[in-house]
């Protein structure tokens, strides 16, 4: 049973969802979706990890407001995010007054979430939850790398921290969007330690958990509309897909990253692409739930990655972890 | 529903559990009961953090030994830790290749992870799952306050970081310890900003809890054997049976908090007490289960509290958000 994938008895519903995002993000190709963007990156707020809070604050209550819902209506939280002890959450979350799960998963931390809630909602725990996270350009490059103001040169496969927050509103109500199936990654270390090149660290934990997906699912690349990984950039997502192949999964008709979306390389200087807890998030948020709705998208898998190191265990001479987790969103029964 | 109690419909057990010390807690009043001892506090290896990950690996060997499985055996592991980006759980777990949920709730971490593994095993999404977590008082000491070489002052309220792990294996098979109840802890931020007084920070987050609780459960204290914190130590402890009888809850008569169990404050120089994710966790493992199985302790609560700030928020001038997780063990009901 361990590797199997989870099939919810009654799909929890997807009822709202919301992102909010930085400069970068909204002179990006995607600009136009998101529901809220400062240019100024700082919402508000005088330090940098407050402002990441304050995304956070703000990405649960457009998503609340969406849904006509106020925090009492929502039985728990799911949140985590880059920041050490995952504060932008903790500090963001803190006047809602909602039970709250603090969750660790790097860059995969969306999905995460979504699989708990989802777990949480279709077991009959809870009826209403959110899951809720995000990222900062300023406070992850400062606490994973240098400071911007060191003017760091970056190397050609470093990706870009994306300044995106998301919130997603999940419901044992029927809805338009369904979580229909998840798989939990496993921690995967291939040995790799150069942290600008987050790519490669990540894109084996992909190929894990989309093989032991397609070998234990009986679904087929075929069968969807879409292959979405969160944040694997260029040289992640190249990775993912050769390797894959030989597997014997061509998933590489219908792969999309949210890294490769969100920035457009040729105009942005973000070299491999975006990266963080808001790139996954608030593409799957504002771009393919609402192609879902509009049934564009009927049935999509969304695997979000991440890097599990520290800046201290990287210091230490210490390789890169990194998890996968899988979730399957279908727009398909709406009747049920 | 919010502030409502999950009753477990088919309560899993823990059916075993395992805890790996360092030399302090050894010395201790509870120093016998342990697992496995390293006097030396570093396991064999060269850096604390490493240290602090291979306690994790050792606590969920034994844990799994005990039992008789292995590690295909486990569906799902919830584990995390005090480390940035929990990478004492990451790295200390990763060579299982068991499916990984990252959680973060600081000192209450084992809770949440008992809850979250329960609620997927009650479910029906998983048959046996693993909670594990961690502190090593080396790693602790130099992240939040200052490394141990600077050999500064603690102040009297300041409590001492436990070198300790501790890892739970739970089923959907009948077993002599239930989890039957359980209350997802809601951040409480009571304007504390002392860094060397957890207690005071967190005895709020435990009064919330337990009084959503009582309040709801339709349980009073008397019905319970024991009620149980995890790391209030000697301030946070008397806070809060003090102002829980401003709420009319008196828990005084069998109230007990594993900080104050762990070490001899006479004896041994630990201030207000023991603190950290390994010190309710390794209390609850290797003394409260078994007096669950004896018979002596038929029915008990614990409540693990956690201080959710880092040093970054203390240093930008932020106040201490925390936590607390509930949840009930019998095993009153065997013939179930």
């Amino acid at each position: 049973m361990q590797n199997s994938v989870i099939k919810f008895n009654d799909p929890p519903s997807i009822t709202s969802s919301a992102s909010v995002v930085g400069r970068m993000e909204k002179e990006g190709p995607l600009g136009e979706i998101f529901d809220f963007c400062d240019p100024s990156d700082r919402f508000g707020r005088d330090t940098w990890e407050r402002s990441e809070s304050e995304m956070q604050r703000l990405a649960l209550n457009f998503a609340l407001s969406k849904n006509k819902l106020s925090p009492d209506d929502i039985d728990a939280v799911f949140a985590g995010d880059l920041i050490n002890q995952c504060t932008s959450s903790t500090y963001g979350l803190c006047e809602y007054d909602i039970p709250y799960f603090g969750i660790y998963g790097a860059c995969s931390t969306v999905a995460e979430g979504l699989i708990a809630a989802s777990m949480s909602i279709d077991g009959g725990y809870f009826r209403r939850c959110a899951a809720v996270t995000s990222s900062h350009n300023c406070t992850a490059e400062r606490q994973f790398r240098a400071p911007l103001e060191h003017g760091s040169n970056r190397t050609p496969t470093s990706q870009w921290t994306v300044t995106g927050a998301a919130a997603f509103i999940l419901s044992d109500e029927a809805g338009k969007i369904r979580i229909t199936e998840a798989l939990v990654g496993r921690t995967v270390d291939s040995g790799l330690s150069d942290i600008s090149n987050m790519g490669a660290a990540m894109a084996p934990a992909a190929i894990d958990t989309l093989t032991r997906y397609f070998r234990t699912s009986g679904a087929s690349p075929e069968d969807l509309d879409a292959v979405v990984t969160g944040d694997l950039g260029n040289e992640g997502h190249s990775i993912m897909l050769e390797l894959l192949q030989e597997n014997d999964i061509d998933i590489s008709a219908n792969a999309l990253d949210c890294g490769l979306m969100i920035f457009d390389r040729g105009r942005q200087d973000v070299h491999a692409g975006g990266s963080g807890c808001g790139c996954g998030a608030s593409v799957l948020a504002s771009h393919f739930l609402p192609k879902i709705i509009s049934g564009e998208i009927r049935d999509m898998l969304f695997i979000a990655t991440g890097a599990l190191m520290s800046p201290l265990t990287i210091q230490q001479g210490d390789t890169i972890p990194a998890i996968a987790h899988l979730i399957r969103l279908s727009g398909k029964d709406l009747e049920i």
